[in-house]
């Protein structure tokens, strides 16, 4: 199959015609890459049985030298065969080692012992390897831009009206902090999948069968096996792994998928013609339209956001996978390949956004137009405020009444107060500082620098004070 | 991208791997038809413009025979220069054609015209001539067990429990009305499809400019151009086509997907251990299980509800993307690019369920011994019935304590009835007829051969008298 | 329970609480309600009996007579003594008629015949009643508004950036054609729903042994039944009628909702501080924030798009109840009782939406303003048209550069156009006409106002020329 | 209204009619609770004023005592005068405390801080008091029938067909294993939760601009008014609280969820009329069909798969509720209200499942009698792997094709295994154990019994040890 031959637009477009990301990513997420991790797990199995004495060292050693040379394309002619993928593998790898070796290649195992278990493997090291390192990038470039942008004064907005003024940066520490957070979520998850070996339903019938006389506790060889590929064993297991701790993970990354998918957002919005709070530089030749040439479309931040639309829903799929009758039925087989999917659209929306966000500048002089287009109004808060905790009983109403006036006649809210007899006791008893805030309002931001930063700090400290990560 | 590369299992698995499926869908759902079915329309546009006197009919039989001469491979690496997926392909279409042509290539289209249309286009044929015809398939072969069984007489079940007995065919006529009518709601939908060539916003903002000075009205011309492709427009376009028309084809798909998902289900069911009503004949090689060489799985009809689960929730992302701000955002972009996936999925499942549903055989024996399991207790219905319509006042509750009766102490309830003086006097009423159904419960399946047999006629008629389907 | 105990947003909130949506819907989603069409459709069977000679006239009558005074609380009363919710009401029905009428009660049915049946008939006159006169009175205010701005040249968005121009009534056309179109889907599902008496597992087993004696087609007398209630059969039914017909039901609703959450969108985004197109019109009384005494918030928009968010995903609910096991299982149960949520939550939110559509007022003057923010620059579109339908082989290129240019330079394209040398000999050629709409973009709005008047006729004319509609 | 006005299943049936789990959620998910609960964090926002020196603590003495006076009906009639349910909720509060009190209520907060520190209190309550209860009577019940079952030999099944034996109680295990797991998730979620006092939009600019002067730390005071209600802040948040720490609680219950229509999936099937493995004893009077007077039907385990149904798809709003423009819009509001439902479904499911999992009882002679079934051919594993350990090079096909031969003849495997030729040079390697087993393969369950205990053990240990839970 060549690549525009594919379906799938993760193969064709997103995936398989980024050559960065494919190159990254391949050896975790490819079909091929998928039996090479089932191969390799069967190799560890049988060293694990030289290990315990089952088998010969030399044994052992014959198949690690052997894994390597099945492909992935002479496993699939076997399956159309016998029309079983992992005995294929297993048949393809007897192939290439001598009788002696045969007997201990998948011994003990179900295929299900084999598959979910590279499936945590591979999970955990794309994780580790790739995931992790591209949400890093992308939560380094937003403490570079909270601490940029933490003094820049900006229209705080609630339900797209203008509220009370913010900073650039604590804006922007919001995903510093939401992104840190699924981060280390991501993390937990990935370091808490299991393997097993516990055979066709569980309960070790085979390994139970021979250990009674080579004096094995089937559960001391599942976890010498677990060990060598540095992953633990669940509480239980059926044929299959309990269905949770993968569920864990594509939840966490789909819940990780959602603050991309929420960042993007508000970075479009904030192109909007009328807004223009940031910027994008497109390159020379960059078309925004077919037919509108002079367009500079926010394309990146939809992708992101698009992205999201084609795989949150997965999670259905996931809860529904979770289920499976008694010591499993196979109806999770075809449904959890398609997970893989979901860590693929999460690195893709990932690299876009971590390109686009770093292309962005911050248009000051829009950002400081749009405060004063309503900086006057937004003071009602803290008139408000100030007239309650001066001891007006019912300060909130007064101004709202107040602010509703000055909408009506067009005046400013922050000119009109001065003049107001009613409220003129508690204004006099107001500090300097509060009367200057109420006339320079674009003070009025709390402690939004300071949030900025303090976000910003903690997160480093939390994601990358640790020397090896 | 070599097909090991992939991550997507329909491209490495169930699509890409499977050389019938391959072949034919591959002119439908693969990018690179995908880029082919966008050239078509931008010739199809020029031709209307011929048509239309804009430019010669030598420029239109021009672009005609150039276009199939444009590959993906180079609409994708101009893309990536320019970052713009239309124009690209605007761009190398124009590089093999004379400059006069040039400037009717793209002209008074926007980007979302030529895809809309596209993909009305290409999902409209991939209905007629892939889905439809495996879906078509399938009933035919419902509809040949259904006759097969219709008098092999087999418990009814309801909530996993014995009922009161159907027949084989009747069970499967179920699907046959069910398949059958999914199969008009999928056509109904794909013929509904629209096309646009409304322009930037929707309003025909460049073509009304020059229609004005040629006489052509923009609306005539679009309809025009879409009667080229067999397409109708929709009655409002803005940027994009109204997203309902799209949505109903998936939401039919993926409906009708629902149906193949409990049919296996039903299958895998009745091919239980303790069941055993439907035999499945493996093929001599076949590995059932990887550790317990004595297993035959259902695992088609697993991977037909697996296949399910993958896809069920795809919905979702069709709901959000019915949603695009003002004239459109982009953010449906991506994702729906994803929908064709459904489409080749539903494939995939039919083509399978179609396989295994050829190679199961009906075990009468077993339908037979189960039917004997419970057919005493299962007269109660009838019993009940009967009592009632002869005048028992409050014939369920005086059945139910009697059954219950039966089964804690393990007696017939066909026996045990003749003897309760209490319902005797009723008894006696009971018609010849009306007894013997009593003695022999596996009579009691009310009309269940003449309905399968009206439910097979009924959808041969609707959906293959149709000489050219 | 008091209204206050309930954990339904529904219940204690949008619907329990709206006086005038209370009253409109409780005759057909209360589950009092259900109760009564439960007991209507237990006393048509007794009818139709009595028309085909099984019972006499009296009984029928006797049963009509009864069934409005069994109440819900004595249903459930019972159901709790012997924990079957139809057999509850059966025995019910019983208790407030003479001893020769009880037989006659549920007679050949099963509870699913009766709730089946009962849901249809609901859920039709339900859409018919409440549903469609909600969603027709949207849409007759859609076309007022359409109507009402179909000459106010508003800048066309999209991607959130200025595009070119288009009418604020071909805007607002979208919504016309897009309700329109789903108010006939809806309409066409709730016309298509199915009823049943086809008995325990669906093959007329009971009607079967008596009919016979009676000479009584079992699907006669199932016509015969439904025909009195205003219903058709499926083409075949298992104990549960064919779960498509609810379903599609389900999707039309569902898709409608999809269409009103992105019209709210779009009017919330149009009442952002720096659009400001269009402006709500609080009423005096109302708060805006509990501390922000300045802000109006575009909550009703919000409240639309939130129930959406609620709403749109219980679809999943309804593929998942298309998989019922043989001739049918229970999970089905407790899921389907939700759908009439989505109806409910579909009815809130055309009535809010009706509500706010009703107090906006089209700010003209701000939609002007933020015409002229960019108009000079949207001319491209029309340059590049012009340029190449006057023979400039490569016009896209030429604009799309000299739009950045001008972009760059902050200089407006339609004053800088005329300085080019290079496209001078095409200016030229161009007609008065089209030089005076590049110097005054606001008239490049193509049809905008002729198609946004056809579209509100022709939706007018399908919706409502109907007589009796 | 009515308890059978209501449209919501759980108002009407589930909770409302359901007395015994009506009074214990009432406190935590009732409308009318929620209301309670934004007053006490009203109150409690005054006690921290008090602590800070902000007011006199007379004054949060006043408000701690009126607070339980405002009622929810005089809060939603103020709420339809004003349009604002925080405002309102304070307008009611203000009107039963003195006015040197007044202006104190309410005072630095916006809406969110109320609601979202209240939402988390009483779902951390909720889950502490309610859930997590509910679910550990559930875990304890199904330790016990682990322990009762876990010698009984049972079939162990995969993709329903009998695969090699383990122990009834091994089978169980699972469930204690995963229900246990997920109790801790959600223990760990609700602990997890998180309040807020950071004003309208986040950056505490009300407490601020009045700190100043009082020498209050903005964060300081938030965290003396969050530590008075048991909660932390997070590290960031907008006008609200950063939403991935309710979805992870949504998360942690839908999971879990999954979890009980697992168990219920496996227990009904186990109740299959031809499996019949365990045995639900109805009540005398129960009904199991309104036509088929013998039934008794699962429909207990088909509620709980039901329930699942209903509920699980509703994490898709929880994932779009991560999504909120710039510092918040509110189309999150409605949709966010629903999320209490899930809670109250998981518990409904979890009564309703321990409630008939108390009266399952385990059909030992059925088992027994499916284990004859097929356990001769089952010992094709134990066959296999023994081959292979004493050095046969190809022992799964060997016995594959045995295997088949025998299924083919009808014969039974473990006699014709030792009538082999070409196997009896191993078999003669067999220790005598070994042959016993092949010979009586019940006695091939692995470590079931063992492995059943230790689970039962592990999870008593993490759940129940601690005393104060």
């Amino acid at each position: 199959m060549e690549t525009f031959d594919a379906v799938s637009p993760l193969d064709y477009r997103y995936y398989g015609e980024n050559q960065e990301l494919f190159e990254q990513l391949k050896p975790f997420v490819s079909e091929g890459s998928y039996v090479t991790y089932l191969l390799k797990v069967e190799a560890t199995l049988v060293q694990a049985m030289a290990n315990k004495g089952i088998c010969s060292p030399k044994i052992a050693k014959e198949v690690e030298q052997a894994y390597n040379r099945v492909t992935p394309a002479e496993v699939y002619r076997e399956e159309q065969r016998i029309q079983h993928n992992i005995r294929a593998l297993v048949n393809c790898l007897k192939a290439k080692i001598s009788p002696p070796a045969m007997p201990y290649i998948h011994l003990f195992a179900t295929s299900a012992d084999i598959m979910d278990t590279a499936a945590a493997l591979r999970f955990k090291e794309l994780t580790h390897k790739v995931i992790i390192p591209h949400l890093n990038k992308l939560e380094r470039l937003l403490i570079k831009i909270t601490r940029q942008g933490k003094d820049i004064v900006q229209m705080g907005r609630t339900h797209g009206q203008h509220a009370v003024p913010i900073t650039f940066g604590f804006g922007m520490a919001e995903y510093v902090s939401r992104l840190g957070n699924r981060i280390e979520a991501i993390r937990l998850a990935a370091d808490n999948l299991r393997g097993q070996l516990s055979g066709a339903v569980g309960a070790y019938n085979s390994l139970a069968l021979v250990g009674r006389e080579l004096n094995i506790e089937p559960d001391d060889f599942e976890r010498e096996f677990l060990n060598l590929l540095g992953l633990k064993p669940a509480s239980h297991s059926t044929q299959i792994c309990e269905p949770e701790y993968v569920a864990d993970l594509a939840y966490a990354v789909t819940s990780c998928f959602s603050v991309l998918a929420n960042l993007a957002d508000d970075m479009r919005h904030l192109q909007r013609t009328e807004i223009q709070e940031i910027v994008e530089q497109p390159d020379k030749d960059r078309v925004g339209s077919s037919t509108m040439p002079h367009k500079v479309n926010p394309k990146d931040f939809e992708n992101v956001k698009s992205l999201w639309k084609a795989f949150m829903p997965r999670m259905n799929t996931v809860f529904m996978d979770q289920l499976s009758e008694h010591q499993r039925d196979l109806t999770n087989s075809a449904s959890s390949r398609f997970l893989m999917e979901v860590m693929v659209g999460l690195v893709c929306a990932t690299h876009r956004l971590t390109s686009v966000m770093s292309k962005i500048t911050i248009n000051e002089a829009a950002i400081s137009h749009n405060v004063n287009l309503s900086k006057n109004q937004c003071v009602a808060e803290a008139l408000y405020t100030l007239l309650a905790v001066y001891g007006h009983p019912d300060a909130h109403e007064c101004v709202r009444k107040l602010a509703q006036r000055c909408r009506e006649k067009g005046i400013q809210l922050n000119e009109q107060m001065w003049k107001e007899a009613a409220i003129k006791p508690y204004l006099d008893k107001f500090s300097a500082k509060q009367k200057e805030v109420l006339l320079n309002p674009e003070q009025y931001v709390g402690t939004s620098a300071r949030k900025a930063e303090s976000v910003c700090s903690l997160w480093e400290k939390r994601l990358f004070d640790t020397p090896d990560r």
